[in-house]
């Protein structure tokens, strides 16, 4: 088989699909992308490390012949990267697949397709249309709370709520939690948990989307998430994500408007003092100003004071610096409101007069 | 003691002092800068690892008593770098360095300056002017070819010659080389060795000069960098190099003249090939083209054809590509021109009609 495809088509489809590849794993085949002939001049090509599957088309200016096979997907991404723009000529010859474009010449060793294991797509269950650049804002905006750690499985990935229509997505580990929310045109309820890895594939797979409609399938056990020429499949995780809506502080006794770059500012500079010492930033929060402190035995102190607008009592409270901006990059408006309980209570911090997210972050108990 | 500066002024020569700060040491006082007050309103800022020593001035514009002292650098230069453009205050008071600025507030315990080893400048020995672009290209085009491990003595560092009004700056790691040379106004002849930590000294140093007037001065054990406010001394290194001149090859039996950028793409894509397999890229060359070849037992191959311009005989010859693209990297000319004695001797590469600067690369044995 013979055929040949435009470098900027073969290398933005094998992007969106690598990210589904497994990185380490014992079974090589699931190192490859699928090579797979369809009619009409369109090659289906398909990643998966059997958590998450990522299937999309690319079309070929010729092909002769019909051949499925499977390559292993960083060298050939690698490759197709180092060439020049143009036409690439793919040919396979006994298990070989030669890669020629001008005076350059690859060959690499093919995989049997018929081991390559099957991703049967989502069926029937709640079916949801939202946009590509809407649901990357949501992401975005909440991932980094999620838990890095695998072992951690019910935090290690996001929670998927329709509720009262709405589609909220909720990332927590143990110590903050983001809650992102959109209004969405349905009324069906359900929930579902993604890893980690999966959300992070599903985020790569999107940045080369041409168009911005998308549709989402739940079945029960597998999400679809169709959109272009690309379908991603992912496997939701069996693991109880915990009632978050506990988490959510209520009846607050302390509420701040602040300069979102002031404070943002202030924290990264108290931060210094605060990572060589005892990783934490105390906040005194007394009528118009705040002021911000950090301590370490060796390396002196730091200071900043910012103006505030408040309501409600007064208090002393301290967090992780990094935490504070983490969340604060993710804030886009020129002023953010915190809302406190008490010095033990978690902070909720969100953007003024936006509606649908916001963060929750855990003091740091004073002694 | 109490004292104004300029954030961008004390920011520029704290980096530039910065680099010559140990950054394992065993002794405290040698992560730190000395700050000693001179008369009217100057500051010397001096650091050092006791192999190199960094000495500038910053101006206060106010300054209020006398007293030295040390403050652990890092951290200062991070404190610095986070507070907005302006005056910064400083504020010494029983050993507790506080600087102000706007709300912004820290304090660092300082260190006896009394503690801080005295470094004595050169005394007579040779000199020698230079301009510090010129210098600063020589070093960028020689220092990629210093053997990085420091047991190395004698090839962790580049080799300074001045010889026939030359000054020839030498790197070598056993399996290549690097010579640059500048003709110099001046008919001494002399030879030492700086350690490749003070070559990067010297090179972070150098990046904040405002004029572009050095002297460059040697005492027999100590180098001396006099430029713009800046002193840098740093010992030479009691170790012999090589005698480089005997792997300098001679008697070419092939030349061959390639496009700088065609050579650089072609080794680049068989590199990918190379780096899963042998480490090595073979050329054959032949009559008016040049096949680079590269396999991996895995990975299977790569080839690439590039035109050439040949006087010789044909010659098949092997080489890490790592060193052909970092060489190649340094030769800004549109052509490049390559110089073979036979397949076991080395590689002498260098740009097309500029004089001064050459690259000696050992190939690689084919079995």
């Amino acid at each position: 088989m013979e055929f040949t495809i435009k470098k900027s088509d073969i290398l933005s489809k094998l992007e969106t699909v690598s990210s589904a590849v497994a990185s380490k794993t014992v079974k090589p085949i699931l190192s490859g992308v699928l090579f797979k002939t369809l009619e009409e001049k369109k090659i289906e090509l398909v990643a998966t490390d059997l958590e998450t599957s990522i299937k999309t088309f690319v079309n070929a200016e010729t092909l002769e012949g019909k051949e499925d096979f499977v390559v292993e997907a960083k060298v050939l991404l690698e490759i197709i990267r180092s060439l020049h723009e143009g036409l690439i000529n793919f040919k396979i010859e006994e298990n070989i697949l030669t890669i020629e474009m001008g005076q350059s010449f690859f060959t690499l060793p093919t995989m049997d397709a018929s081991e390559f294991p099957e991703i049967s797509p989502t069926e029937g269950g709640i079916r949801l249309e939202t946009s590509v650049t809407n649901l990357e804002v949501m992401i975005e905006r909440s991932i980094f709370c999620a838990a890095k750690d695998e072992f951690m499985r019910n935090l290690n990935g996001i929670y998927w709520e329709l509720e009262d229509g709405y589609l909220r997505l909720v990332g927590a580990d143990g110590f903050r939690l983001a809650l992102v929310e959109k209004k969405v045109d349905t009324d069906v309820e359900d929930k579902f948990l993604l890893a980690l890895k999966s959300m992070k594939d599903l985020q790569t797979s999107m940045k080369n989307a041409s168009s911005d409609k998308m549709l989402i399938e739940y079945d029960g056990s597998r999400v679809g998430f169709y959109f272009n020429d690309t379908e991603m499949i992912a496997r939701v995780v069996d693991a109880d994500f915990p009632d978050y809506k506990k988490v959510l502080p209520k009846a607050f006794k302390t509420k701040l408007i602040v300069d979102s770059a002031d404070f943002m500012d202030a924290v990264k500079r108290t931060s210094i003092t605060a990572r060589l010492g005892s990783e934490s930033v105390k906040l005194e929060i007394a009528e118009d100003r705040m002021e911000l402190l950090a301590k370490s035995p060796e390396h002196g102190e730091a200071k900043e004071e910012i103006k505030i607008k408040k309501e409600g009592e007064d208090l002393t409270i301290a967090f992780n610096p990094k935490f504070l901006m983490e969340s604060l990059k993710n804030i886009d408006t020129d002023e953010t409101e915190l809302n406190f309980v008490d010095s033990n209570s978690p902070l909720q911090m969100n953007p003024v007069d936006v509606e649908g997210y916001l963060y929750i972050i855990m003091p740091i108990r004073l002694i």
